[in-house]
């Protein structure tokens, strides 16, 4: 019986674990964050359990000091007695090229996140690092790789290819991979739940970092982000679908391709573009006061919203379903209104007072649905299946 | 009255020209075509007139050698007596960046296309070469750049908008432009003649270079290449959409950016997938023969075409018509078939008998047609408008 499993979610500077327990059901049973992991100062964490709450700050220096003190606060709340009480570290691993799907940790898995470290430079390196620290020093915790591209390996080869020459794919692993496949499959599972007949959905992940996912029958056919996560919808800090043909005057005007690929992944996509900020809250508060720019943002992100919508429509031959999850995607009113008041034309109607569950009207001929994701329940499934449950 | 009107179009080896007499009508009275520019052997040229057809070999080192070559043709036919009968150039030219639209050449227009060289490397420099050594040799000549971004001026500032630092669309002109603006334009003139009440219309110039573009009410509001004609749709040899955050592992791999980009502008698209050539018809022909790469470089070409035909359907919020054009639109009945089976789901069907004209079938719930474009009528009529009629 592997039940215990905790899930590992690392960004540049955050850290985030949850605890499942199988053997209690399928819900987390505590969650962990850390901020602002590798600064200076001491990093903000929170805990939060069934029955707890706490918060507080603690150096660390790295994504390890990270785990270690969550670590702490979970047996400080009697959840685990000692790292032994873990049958498995699920970690939710961005890019590893040519493996995907659910893997135990091993030299292959730890060489092509280093391979393709180029591709997700703000994730690989991390969960590369925190991997060979943990199995240095708890060689006994089982560690699971789940690859956020596993859920859009069966889109269609077709698909998947760019126009670059053909030995690049296999040489350098140039395809479409996409992402947010542990969120998207959640929702794909979910509405098969809900509406057994919805057989062509998208799933709109809009987020700090969002992707458009169309989904027949319970399978991922085509998704916005593609060899890399910078790619797709514009993101909170990231150019998203770009003219790489730009280029050669960008780095004549910048001075090099670094700082332009610099700019392109940390000033770029919201904040870039609003000069405001990397949060569509911030952007939107402005536009509504008048900012310009903001506004300009604002509708850029819209608009490509439902350019991507049209395509997937194209692609699973018509339109059953539309789900908005992640952070943006059920908290911004007036960005689903906007994209559903546009496709009218489709018959999409939503009622504005509705925000949870299906926001669509009884007359709408496609169901518009809010759903919560849940990313690290699908991490915690997979490992738990690899580990043997 | 300014009716003698010659129209230039340039590739990096090729020069191309028609000679229009407004005074007795709007079909070419005749045309000039020479390949092989600035190579060391003779270059072949093709010469047409209502009564007469010629061809050979002429030494051409420049674009210039090449003009010259076809005056040559068009004074031994009779059709002018010298450069002096010309009212007027006009120019298909590509690039302008902020200057769009069809405009006298002047040093601001010359020094524009030096500017935005690098978004259209193939283009930009034969003709402000060109310019100027007629400028120099032949003052007297008024000459007018009819730019391609003209037609998709209009599209919505969201829509041409990249997630990029808002300075840079002023500082870099990092937008959405669009090319091919000739020929969409004349299609959706044409269609507005043909079929006056289809108000969404998606029209395909599918040739050595192709776009999509979407025209609401006779105007361009989405066209699928955005700030050079490297981007969209893949081409001959030249990549289309593609994620650049593959770059930096591309030129660790290849040595240089220099070298990643010309593979992209020359050794990609269907060249580079296929493995087998950059015309479609040998792909074609290689696919059908049991070619793997060349049936994926094909399938591709066709999904990419789907999708964009999608995504254009949301910002048309519908579709009426459907326009293939350009060589491969008007000769590749495979391709157009396999991208109308598949939007069999908007109740389109086609008579795959035939060929030109309205192709689809009286129940078909979208036309759909194969027109002729005539890109060079549309430059000579901007001359013509700018010279003063």
């Amino acid at each position: 019986m592997a039940d215990k499993i905790i899930v590992l979610n690392l960004g540049t500077t955050s850290f985030k674990c949850k605890l499942f327990d199988f053997a209690r059901g399928e819900r987390a049973i505590a969650s962990c964050a850390v901020e602002r992991v590798g600064a200076a100062a001491p990093s903000p964490w929170q805990f939060k359990a069934s029955d707890a709450r706490q918060d507080g700050l603690a150096p660390c220096r790295d994504h390890a000091a990270a785990f270690h003190l969550c670590i702490g606060l979970l047996q400080d709340h009697g959840l685990i007695r000692s790292l032994d009480d873990l049958d498995g570290a699920g970690f939710k691993t961005v890019h590893g090229g040519p493996i995907s799907g659910a893997v135990p940790v091993d030299d292959a898995v730890l060489a092509v996140l280093d391979e393709y470290a180029a591709f997700a430079p703000a994730h690989n390196p991390m969960y590369a690092a925190l991997m060979r620290q943990l199995r240095a020093k708890h060689p006994a915790l089982s560690q699971v790789a789940c690859f956020e591209t596993a859920f859009h390996a069966g889109m269609p080869a077709y698909r998947a290819t760019y126009g670059v020459p053909y030995a690049w794919m296999t040489k350098y692993g140039v395809r479409r991979y996409g992402f947010h496949g542990a969120s998207h499959s959640y929702i794909a599972a979910k509405l098969r739940d809900l509406a057994p007949d919805a057989r062509r959905v998208i799933s709109l992940h809009l987020g700090g970092s969002s992707s458009l996912c169309a989904i027949k029958d319970g399978k991922s056919i085509a998704t916005s982000m593609g060899a890399t996560p910078q790619s797709g919808l514009f993101q909170n800090n990231r150019v998203g679908d770009f003219d790489l043909f730009c280029l050669p005057r960008l780095v004549a005007g910048e001075g090099s391709l670094d700082r332009v690929m610099d700019i392109l992944a940390s000033a770029s996509g919201f904040l870039g573009l609003s000069g405001v900020s990397n949060d569509l809250r911030d952007v939107l508060q402005a536009a509504d006061a008048g900012n310009n720019q903001a506004a300009l943002a604002f509708a850029a992100f819209v608009d490509n919203c439902i350019g991507y919508i049209g395509m997937f429509t194209a692609y699973l031959q018509g339109l059953d379903a539309v789900v908005f999850t992640g952070g943006i995607g059920l908290n911004c009113a007036p960005l689903r209104e906007k994209i559903c008041q546009h496709l009218d034309y489709l018959g999409v109607a939503i009622d504005p007072k509705l925000t949870t569950g299906k926001i669509s009207t009884t007359n709408s001929k496609i169901a518009v649905w809010c759903l919560e994701t849940d990313e690290e329940l699908m991490v915690a499934r997979q490992t738990h299946n690899v580990l043997g449950n």
